[in-house]
């Protein structure tokens, strides 16, 4: 059965998963620290990391694995807020983004879609989570989905019960504000089992996996 | 630059990785409690992971990330010795030999190479380590070399200073005797960096990068 996973889930010690004001400058709206323990690069296997081949490198890499589509929300894609403009966005990763796979984009305005050379598209729908992972599904044809955030986008796919793995990392740093990732999930742990393993590096990171599925 | 690895390493506290006495009955030479800790598959990438997917079965599931072919001892393909008889042994794997890629078995006896519909082949090699690995690395067109193992195989590529990347798994048992890994390895930790992870399951997983490979 394909699963909908959700990997590389950075947050700080006080649960916020992404900073509150998204701009061109701060893509992560202001909690890039989240980020300044990996080296920035998403990493397709094992085999592309650069020495050393680390835990942590060895458990990003599994980002990809098995992935056919992605869905992300809006504020990944882009800082813009309603209306889409005609600025020629393209998204944040220039002519290669990373995906390789198509990207359902949650957004209630409409937007056409965005082919790349390498794999990688940009399709918008505007839809509750449950309708946009029967999209997303469709078009992974048996392969996983993965959930690829923001945080509020993580937190509606969690609510919403449709997520059977999720990849959290703990960052050893407070940022006092932000976008929680728990908000209104509290108790969430109960539809888990959880493993945690601390990496030498200092981040600790957690496998979640949905009860009832072996 | 591709990088010969060598994955799921499994030893006892002891040192061992393998049984002195391999036969048709038992493939690890009497240690196969070094492989009761996993699930006895090979795992492909952490989405053909049954659930859960745990802190193991990814890191197990790096095994074949990016590998070219594989290199293995004669006794990991089977448990003749001496002249090869003519008896229709195609290896321990059935229909299905896991590897997918060209395998390069040393052997000081002569066979002739075989073909598996799954892209899987053997060819048998009578040649030291790095010529061995030479021809593999031909083969693996840019792809990493993989040392499949057993124990004596990697020990001859590790003496030969011809290994790049090493996951060794200690396994909390001891087994009393065996085929060491470390025989003749001593001070063998001075060319690499070392980083220990303990896992939630009891297995310690290690992850050997080779110094100035930075």
């Amino acid at each position: 059965m394909p699963r909908t996973r959700i990997h590389n889930m950075n947050i700080s010690l006080d649960g916020y998963a992404a900073g509150e004001h998204v701009t061109f400058d701060a893509p992560i709206g202001g909690a890039e620290r989240l980020f300044d323990w990996f080296d920035g690069r998403v990493i397709h296997g094992v085999d592309r990391v650069d020495a050393p081949v680390t835990l942590d490198r060895a458990v990003i890499s599994l980002w990809s694995q098995g992935i056919g589509v992605e869905i992300m929300g809006r504020r990944k894609f882009g800082p813009q807020t309603g209306e889409w403009p005609d600025d020629g966005w393209r998204g944040w990763w220039g002519d290669e983004p990373p995906f390789h796979t198509p990207v359902f984009v949650m957004s209630h305005y409409p937007h056409p879609s965005i082919d790349f050379p390498n794999g990688t598209s940009f399709h918008f729908v505007d839809a509750p989570p449950h309708e946009v992972l029967r999209l997303a599904q469709e078009a992974a044809d048996g392969r996983d989905v993965r959930i690829g955030g923001g945080p509020s986008t993580v937190r509606q796919f969690l609510q919403a019960d449709l997520i059977d793995f999720m990849h959290l990392v703990i960052v050893p740093i407070t940022l006092g504000r932000g976008v929680s990732l728990w908000e209104g999930l509290a108790g969430i742990e109960d539809r888990f089992t959880v493993e945690t393993v601390t990496s030498p590096s200092g981040l600790t990171h957690q496998f979640w996996n949905k009860n009832g599925h072996d």
